[in-house]
């Protein structure tokens, strides 16, 4: 039930994200009754961000303005307790990529990183062959890595694919289901970063409220993926967070 | 029936729009038979508002580079007596898009602003607390206000909610109805700004036309909102506009 | 069957393309199985090309940035002989348009030109009134234009519109159908343009593979137009793009 807390707290979500994104990112926050703000212009988002109840860093189409705007907004939700989501895409397909998260690590301190494996294994440093920004293919233990780089940056990390991994580098729980529709439709993983940054701004255990979330996203893409067509599903993905997030019964 | 005039005339409506919207925007733009260009870029826009019908400035997601194309268009549109179109989004919300907006309005001669009440309210100086591009929350006298505003800067207001209000600083009326689905999806505010602005190219009483386009708004919402669901909701406004601007019976 | 065939390659196509059409282009390559990556930062695409399978540049919103972008990601392209498209979207509409395809066309090899009548006509030098990134109005010989451009810039040539023209500048072929609904939402000749690109990829002879793309476009067309309702056809498009490309039965 956390989308259904997610819609009763309102929260206003700062997103720096990909401009791929944006319009589905925004209906989906809508759809869960928090507010999406997007800014990533760094003579904008100082403001923005001190007075949203989350920020979230994607960095999908990063550009050299846009990554400046990261780091003025990243630094003043840390110095305002806003809490602060890390979305890495692609971050193992070029230089300029590794090197912004890279930085964006050192100097922000992340309540969350949500990230697939591939752009996992980037930021563990584990040998890994990314698909642009698809999660590609290579291997390595999911929980012992996620568990480390958890711990390394005093962050929970967030591994979506098939079954989702969520630690804090103590706790660790695995959750199931979904519809594997979330990997063909652009923005999913994105628009579930920003939920779990609206779910931070959500009373109670993060880990516990985060996994609630995690459930609930499964069962939306089971909602969504009735028509098996991938256009009514993005529609479907909007509509099911809608109806799940009201506390609707299927 | 202005829907129904605009696709008679067929205007090409300039926006330099938000990142989030753009899509919308342009869609909804083609429902209603006119057509969108999308430039930002200070050495393309000189030309292309040239060619243009109209002109939209809107400021949800601006930058450095598109706020010298937004000087450069407006001027340029104010010269050759193009229509030009303020949608200052969110311009509560920061003290950048404060200044971005109050130099817009001493710089460009508009002929509509689009705006919630709370950006009004920054307009006007009047206290308000915004929330990110929400409306937020205050008090003010709605209609003195914007009529106030329209005298200052010679212009039409168009305040929108859940109730509409139009003046021209003399002139003024209400328009209800519609569905509050309209403020739970993103960019249905931009997109009847940019509809606003390509109402500016029909011929007849500005104020009438607009008010007309306001009421089938309104419709478009109610026809739109059948399905209670917000991803459907989307889709159904894009169909709405499309059906109402051919004139077809509901 | 050219669709099928893309499903079954799954290239990676790195997109670097217009604000409007970002998420449609994604999802339109996602739904025939290939994988979008998208980015326009010069510091990011030099790698991010070198792991794609094809190159698009659509110049429909260009900037500075992203222009500086378009030549580094060009050059690496040709230089790794990853095939290139290029979609010269509203170039008669500005000079600035016109200046970037010149020099684009100058510094880079394009394995194919997707295009409308009007953007074919400026660039032949041909006289002709453009509509913002409409076609606009003028007369022409199409195919000798076409076969024109084709031969000069050693590339093949597509036209699309009412019927499609495709040309090496030697072989040419029309191909008719489709739905005038293709005009009518924004963003599908940018994506067949991506599709295009996508097409690349598949072995065997191109002009053949490229006819096949078209051919199996204007089914989807026809696929989408069942609701004569311009938002519901943009979702059915990506609805059939899944479908056929499937190979499912209509």
């Amino acid at each position: 039930m956390s989308l259904y807390k997610i819609r009763q707290t309102n929260p206003l979500v700062h997103c720096i994200t990909n401009s791929v994104v944006t319009n589905f990112t925004a209906n989906g926050l809508y759809a869960i009754g928090a507010s999406p703000v997007m800014s990533d212009e760094p003579k904008d988002v100082s403001d923005m961000v001190a007075i949203s109840n989350a920020l979230l860093l994607n960095i999908g189409t990063l550009n050299k303005n846009s990554v400046e705007a990261m780091f003025i907004a990243g630094k003043k939700a840390n110095e305002l307790k806003i809490p602060v989501v890390l979305d890495p895409v692609g971050v193992g397909a070029t230089s300029y990529r590794k090197e912004v998260t890279r930085e964006l690590l050192e100097s922000i301190k992340f309540d969350v990183i949500r990230c697939n494996p591939g752009e996992l294994a980037t930021i563990a440093g584990v040998q890994w062959q990314a698909k642009g920004v698809d999660s590609g293919e290579g291997e390595m233990d999911l929980p012992t890595t996620a568990k480390k780089v958890a711990k390394q940056f005093d962050t929970i990390v967030i591994v979506t694919g098939e079954s989702d991994f969520i630690t804090d580098g103590e706790a660790e729980f695995w959750t199931s289901g979904g519809c594997e529709f979330m990997t063909q439709v652009t923005g999913t993983g994105c628009l579930l970063s920003a939920i779990c940054a609206a779910t931070l701004s959500v009373e109670g255990n993060r880990i516990v409220n985060l996994l609630d979330v995690l459930n609930d996203y499964k069962k939306v893409a089971e909602y969504a993926s009735k028509e098996r067509l991938i256009g009514s599903f993005q529609v479907e993905v909007l509509n099911g967070l809608h109806k799940i997030s009201r506390g609707d019964e299927e």
